[in-house]
């Protein structure tokens, strides 16, 4: 019997569409999910717009007031992809209307903010999620099953950035509809939000707590024209940052995120590297994970690259054949077919919003140490 | 205003789901096209298995007979994933009743089947293309864009192999429904037909005709136990084979493909040299295209290794973000695209059956090569 | 007509091999060098230890004493290969000798000890050099050439590591003639004066100075043997350092070097993103340079993989034909016919005692900055 | 007790300064070897020409007529390192004045020429070797222990090529000093004498003998300038070579060379599948072997990069310290010191003169097969 997940989205850019795209897939690849997502309603501001979204994408019907949404009686799960600075308030109203919530990340702009919204959000009692997508990129999982077996040993080193390049131009604007990630009033931070928090989500899953920070940022092009205002005005957020920090378990950490890495589209990699063993992982080849093993004969001991495409690897026995290999979106519906199963088995669906508040933990202190040129505790 | 396109699917294995996967994809990625597939119906022999694969991925009805879902006049179109012993019956009968045809690959088990094929069809004038899905993988498109630019100059030389290692155990059994590939009553040949006639047929488009081969081919487990009789008997097909060649335009090619490759899962390669400027391509990292301009200035010249994931690459405006990798499967979302597109234009969707037999007589003329162990001229 | 250029080494170790080497072999390959090296004695305390390496390398006579060495009538420039704390005296009795110094890396144990050692060099009027012979390997001579040329443009990051994997095991001693890069009154430091002190003096090299740096250093393994003592003692350095700076040309940087990562035995790896151009060389490749540029056309840009074996790179002329790749040694050879092309040219050589003095202020910072948890100024 | 080994070098091209290298270095890093190489004389029929090549390399004197220097007493080994088409008969000098010979490869223009050079050298009883160099690059000889071992098991597949593109321009003329390769009067064949011949050694080396071939060859520029006549003549070597063959092993291999591949300057890669395991091998990163082991845990298998500079690999332990990479000319070291240890041994140092001309029949049969188009057996 199958049960129905009735959505509401609210937003419509990219990420409206790499979950739409989850919620559609997940029935033809994992089949044996008790619960099936329906398109119920998406909505934005713009009437036109989300109309021409919902048709091309199935919703059955739209709204231009979130708050509507929310309140309808035929939504199960609230969708929250808008920019980070409107999380908070329609995290409350789904709360508050006993509606599941899957929020985009980063969870809030702020830690109070997050705290906030998880308090409501276990008042309510809610299933929850936050779409720290890259999880559940298969060799991302593997590389954290590797490590549950004990194949790492003590860890030492852990290492990770998050490159691009699509900033540098100064004649790029900031703000509206396509460039909200460059204002500082919705976005709340630059880089570290939007690209460390997945560096952060991934390392603390993989490599468990960080105590302490000390960062840098910059903002190298220091003011841009506003698209809502028109106006040339001071960029608020951070171009580039980079951290030291130590975990819990004894190991160093080190961080970095940019726009300005001329190059790089979207090169996101760790590096893991344990006293038995080391990982590797590259967003740009995300179907790849290297793997050194120092217990392998001395002779032909080298860095494997491990193809992830085998039934043997986590979720690609629901794809096609060994060799041939996904791609980006596919972590989105991973993620979909984790969060239904965990509805089925009653268990949470990790990262729950109380687990993206450590990441958001970390990345206001990474802000605050950049600010005050201080080494600064987490939490 | 949407048309529909109602397919009729024959088949339900690997290419059942794949193709499907296509049908169900195009409208959310390309929603400027005039028609939309509609899954009208699946057909296998196997009752229970036919409704099971419906049921998952939505198809509206079921039959058993493939004769009668040719004859339904709500089907317009017809999908032939079945094994190769079976296209030419099939086609004939989508021809007689004025079915378009899209026709897994190989065309046929032979020339003389697949240029029966082509007169049925073109008689009935009906739309028609055969999934050589190669093609439409971004970075292989790509490479075409390059060539038709002029880029590579005169061609001297192209090399391409498609190395697998699955069939290396002799515990494997051959034919049945998961192994039909290993019998040589379904599937005609080995790599030949099943591997090579991927790299044949990119090679043509890419490079034009072949006009004389030369080759070898090896079975190098000679019984195998056959799962429908029980019994060990003789492995008819080739399990690998490679052959040299020229092509019209004066260059050298040279083919090879294997499923005793160990290591290979589904490494399909191509290689082009040009007199000014080289390209490379590698299905592992199918989001790539190696490319080596000898025009660049000298101190600074190198392989690129392009990330083909911007905008402005072959159909991938139509997906994410630069730096965002798509997969396999895609290439059938785009052989769908424009199956669709060509439609609206009332122009014909290559690889045509025409096309594809050109495929064929060069594999053709790569057995008789290997068996006569001399020079074959093609076609 | 040729000059004979005495050499007088002191220590017969790794690095003493690496320089004879560079010695014998620059007159085959630099024939149009006025100055040719000539062996003229080898020094250590170990009699028998030093007449073995002589022997073999052909060095015409030994001592024992390295004052007496420096004393000697028919040397005119000693090569310093033994421990960091005993440069400076060597290095002062050179300057009071008026013999030519050519120093291995660190320059000292500390930046006062490395300002008396400049001033006396000076004061002598010397000819000095320190091997930082990473400057040299061809790959690396060019990433410098790009920039000289503008190529990337201003310049937002540098990063830098030097990873090895060699003292995890804790069974490892420190101290005595093979491990005196464990034992801090040897060495000074751990990885900072070993491995960093590359990295930065690259850095500098090729990305100007640096102004603050911010850094943390761990001890994972806090106790070894002593090999002198036979005593379990405390480890004094640092078997990892990490830091973050600020370039004076306002570019960010991130520097990392371990003894622990496990599956890297050298790798010495930078980067460095530009405006319009970035570039990345890593030395267990060392033979190759990727490169990046935005001014290519948008559809075929990617990072070039350049074999720098062409003669138009540097120094490659001397050696083989394209395609054929030159070792780690042959830095060394190019250090000694850039010293004795320095000589023809009465230029000095870079680098000097006073430009490694400039590495040396930024590894005490990056030590300051590490102990006391705090931004540290350089210099 | 050193004792003697004088060498008179005939030739002074490329491989004379590649061999005079092997021959000047190998006292320094193979000190425990009986005997060592003194440059005795060099010759060559330009006077000045070869006291320059002998002024920078050390040789004590000089000969403008190799017969000269054959028939002096104070000569142990001839080194011949001129125009195939001189082989033979420099060869059969040696023999009778009982010198020892080093002879660069191939080792004749044809099978009868070599055959005849065997049996007067074997006759004669000297010691004598080939210059395949590539056996002794550490990552090849790796190659062939693991095979020794048993790792791969039963070997499936072979396949090698060897491509450069310095030929594509067609104002490059042929013939003389620096051309001879390209004029087949002096170099008997074209690729497949200079770059396949390396090729054949090899898989002879790790796979045993090849019984039958089918090749084809192309000269794709037909007229050349002759640098001796100053006339435009035609082009008698082939630019283009690729093979088919079987090996006794039961293996089946592919073979392919070219002067016209755009982008690879000395392309030599090889790749063996066997049914355990599979290696691969690529000159352009020649300190590196590609492992494949099916043997590994199924999640965590890949392909294993190895870097061939640890202490345990072959020759390794002569050199530097893990990580740090060694370049081309070491093969040459390597061969020399091979040399000499044989002569302490008194066994024959591989490839003898009779073991290349199994590759010399291997090139013939080749050749002949693409004259005949036809399958040609070899020997």
């Amino acid at each position: 019997m199958t049960k129905q997940l009735r959505i509401g989205m609210i937003g419509y850019g990219f990420m409206g569409r790499a979950h739409t795209n989850g919620y559609k897939r997940v029935g033809d690849f994992f089949p044996e999910l008790e619960y099936r997502p329906v398109l119920k309603a998406a909505c934005a501001r713009n009437a036109d717009n989300i109309k021409a979204f919902a048709d091309q994408w199935g919703y059955e019907s739209t709204e231009t007031d979130w708050r509507k949404l929310v309140e309808r009686d035929d939504i199960d799960a609230v969708d929250i992809c808008v920019p980070n600075n409107l999380h908070k308030e329609i995290a409350l109203a789904c709360a508050a209307n006993k509606k599941m919530v899957l929020c985009e990340k980063p969870l809030s702009m702020t830690v109070a903010e997050g705290e906030e919204m998880c308090q409501a959000i276990e008042k309510a009692g809610v299933a929850n999620t936050v779409w720290y997508n890259y999880r559940r990129v298969p060799a991302v999982t593997l590389a954290r099953k590797l490590i549950d077996e004990g194949k790492l040993g003590r860890i030492f080193h852990y290492r990770a950035n998050f490159l691009q390049d699509w900033t540098i131009s100064s004649d790029l604007p900031q703000g509206g509809q396509a460039l909200w990630r460059l204002d500082v009033a919705a976005a709340g931070s630059g880089v570290t939000g939007d690209l460390l928090a997945h560096c952060i989500d991934t390392a603390i899953w993989l490599n468990g707590s960080i105590s302490d920070v000390n960062a840098m940022t910059e903002t190298f092009i220091k003011e841009r024209q506003h698209t809502l205002t028109g106006k040339v005005e001071k960029v608020g957020i951070d171009d580039a940052c980079a951290f030291l920090c130590h975990f819990e378990n004894g190991s160093l950490g080190l961080f970095e995120s940019t726009r300005y890495a001329r190059g790089h589209k979207a090169l996101y990699t760790f590096e893991i590297n344990g006293e038995k063993a080391s990982i590797k992982w590259d967003l740009h080849d995300l179907h790849r994970l290297e793997y050194f093993d120092h217990g392998d004969e001395g002779q032909v001991r080298g860095w494997r690259s491990i193809h992830v495409t085998d039934g043997e690897h986590p979720y690609m026995d629901k794809w096609w054949v060994p060799g041939l290999q996904i791609g980006y979106e596919h972590s989105f519906v991973h993620h979909v077919a984790d969060f239904l199963k965990s509805l089925e088995k009653g268990e949470p669906c990790e990262p729950t919003f109380r687990s993206a508040l450590e990441t958001q933990k970390v990345c206001e202190a990474v802000l605050t140490s950049a600010k005050e040129r201080a080494w600064q505790n987490v939490g």
